[in-house]
């Protein structure tokens, strides 16, 4: 035990240890359909995480981990070039709205504490950020960036009630030699900060150095800290490869020492990899992070799809939760292109509840089928509104159904524009079971 | 050989058995980079067709097969209720400018024929139909079909010059019982007028009884048989049933029966079906049909997300094409819906692309990758217009780049509005990899 600080740990963590089952425990536990021993059981191995800051008053717990439903994040945030607090919180809205388990907040830009306040107020999800977004506002370099202003924005940030925070503790001074020379080099926001901030001081990086003052701060209001990894490959040809896995090596060695200071910990992974690289990439880290929630971006599976990226992500995502991925962390239709819209916002998310629940089926979760049957069901029978209320998006679904009509009067009847009435082949199979009936 | 015809067949499969690398084959040979002789060999063996009517004037060959890139093909086609013949060569426009290697027309209701020729004077990629749908126009009910009208419907398309067509002709009598009480019953159109026609007639499927009525019109024109799956399922909860692996199974001892004809033949795959039997789905094709070309639709991984089952089924289709499919057959936003519009045209052919590309590169598949590192490369340099030139879809891409800017002057330039000019990754890791190159 490295930890200094005298004061008693809050944390879920320590708290499962303990043999306790907290109300957020219970609460996780109702939601999945499992008992209050198995969540505690799960926080305790370090297998599941509840992101639940003591000062976050509205926070509905979620629980993340491979052996519960699989979880998706929403990143919102505006950026000094576009967006509002208001634009913002009507994102929020949309994700909470679709059904998104959990959102960070990546604001960048002058009035990032505002935002972030106005957000956590509204947001009964687990809500995450990236402290240096903060830290690099006070200054005018990344250079500048010192580790008390670090860990001040920090302490601040825990105070306001942040659940989760990423930080790139894990990208030492030896990996950035190793990631330079890739085809898209260092693609993570707050990964080349730390190495440019390391290659102008010649320095280690502080979050790494220091990494028990944040392990103080985060049992003392349950920051669920998620090691992000600065290095993920920005690009197919530079997955898998020499920098990535040298980090991720690291970041198992801080999800230990997360452990012994009763912090709960997850990992972020990648990225953009090829779809036959990704089950590895997964089974990497639940070894070398001895089974810490993995947390992913997508992965992409291809780069050629700018403006598609929710679907190439999605892909990815969808065999990396399949794979034991507890979280994948949404993209946008606008990734690499620029900051996301309202609309861009709701393709992402439907996307990902898609990977999420596509995963969830394949992986047999108990009753994780059920919709999926109760909505084919209202197909078989022509049940239209009942179709539209199982989806993902019913306002969607219905605009599309009853938009593609030419007459009014055909909407939500025994029959759709694809085929029209004659060629239905949903209404001719029933026929033929009738028929079939009749006859005995 | 049970082919009464003395006709000397005329099909690549033909050819390629007596040794002769045809012009058709040198074409795809060209556009895969391999040699003609190993694109002869696998047409020889079944494992790879090439849709070739004699009869289609403007076409450029494609090659449908596991041994080379994996191919897309995009569903046009009016219905009663919606659309024109105007409306749907502006989709085979689209479609072929995004990439699609294969174009049906699907076309129900009156103008059937009319549109189908339209279409194929315009169309260089093969193109394929339905023939059922066409003879169905000319009764009133499924029961009056007759063998002599299906087949001089198959003659008069095969004459226009149609290179591939689907037939329902492996689901046989025995197999309707099976399907019927499912949770989605039947849901291919083809499929349930056969049952119908079955069902009402207590007699045997006429595609089935008389498959060498059709055998014999094949071999004249180099028609490709697509072997349909008439009882594919269309829940989840019908996935890899009794019903679909019996007509499976037919479709395997179909196959035999083509090449003993030597007829080109490929075999349509489901469907709905969850992720984890994906890969155990294409295995059972490969056996039971003799390596046959598997041409699958999606599949759909999730019932849930009405409005967008073009991601519901990119996902099944990347999964598809990693373990084995050799055309993916795309879904659009508003399957199960409506009768999808241009917009839901680009969509779907853009996340098919985007899934036969996944593939490709995951098989590692010679040059697969070059794309997208290209790409990748302009993206690091922020080249926006290589960035967008290389895009599957190019417009989209340059638009949702350009929209996202407040101001003009910001448009291409080295940031995005994602992250604004301070707080680029892209821009912070050059900075990195030059101040360690001026340290040496």
């Amino acid at each position: 035990m490295t930890v200094s600080s005298p004061v008693k740990p809050v944390t879920q963590l320590y708290r499962a240890r303990q043999g306790e089952i907290t109300p957020q425990m219970a609460r996780v536990a109702e939601k999945e359909h499992v008992t209050g021993a198995f969540i505690r059981d799960e926080v305790a191995q370090g297998r599941l995480v509840i992101p639940a800051n003591i000062g976050h008053g509205n926070l509905d717990p979620a629980g993340i981990g491979e052996g519960v439903t699989c979880k998706i994040n929403t990143n919102i945030g505006g950026s000094p070039i576009r967006s509002s607090a208001e634009e913002e919180l009507r994102k929020l809205e949309l994700a909470l709205a679709l059904g998104s388990d959990a959102v960070m907040d990546l604001t960048v830009g002058p009035y990032i504490r505002d935002i972030r306040r106005t957000l956590l107020s509204r947001c009964p999800a687990p809500l995450g950020t990236v402290p240096v977004y903060e830290a690099i506002e006070q200054v005018d370099n990344p250079e500048d960036l010192t580790p008390d202003l670090i860990f001040s924005v920090i302490e601040n940030q825990a105070k306001d009630g942040v659940d989760f925070m990423t930080v790139h503790a894990g990208l030492l001074r030896a990996h950035v030699p190793m990631a330079v020379n890739r085809l898209a080099g260092i693609v993570s926001r707050g990964g080349s900060l730390m190495a440019r901030w390391m290659v102008c001081h010649h320095k280690e990086n502080p979050l790494y150095t220091d990494f028990d003052r944040l392990l103080d701060i985060c049992r003392r209001y349950d920051v669920t800290l998620s090691l992000g990894d600065g290095l993920r490959p920005g690009a197919l040809a530079d997955a898998s490869d020499e920098a990535q896995f040298a980090e991720l090596k690291t970041l198992g060695e801080l999800v230990l020492r997360c452990r012994e200071a009763d912090v709960q910990v997850m990992v972020e992974g990648p990225g953009h990899v090829p779809f036959d690289q990704i089950a590895m990439n997964m089974q990497k880290e639940k070894e070398w992070c001895h089974g810490a929630p993995f947390y992913i971006l997508g992965p992409i599976v291809t780069d050629i799809a700018p403006g598609y990226d929710h679907i190439t992500s999605a892909i990815g995502a969808t065999m990396g939760a399949f794979s034991g991925a507890a979280m994948l962390c949404y993209v946008t239709p606008r990734e690499h292109l620029g900051l996301p819209n309202l609309e861009d916002v709701r393709q992402g998310v439907v996307a990902y509840k898609i990977a999420a629940h596509a995963a969830d089926v394949a992986r047999h979760r108990p009753g994780a089928r059920d919709r999926d049957d109760r909505l084919s069901a209202a197909r078989a029978a022509f049940r239209w509104d009942d179709v539209f209320n199982l989806s993902i998006d019913p306002q969607r679904a219905r605009m599309m159904h009853e938009e593609s009509h030419v007459r009014k009067e055909d909407i939500r009847k025994e029959f759709c524009s694809m085929c029209g009435e004659k060629h239905c082949a949903v209404k001719m199979s029933r026929s033929v079971r009738e028929r079939l009936k009749d006859e005995g």
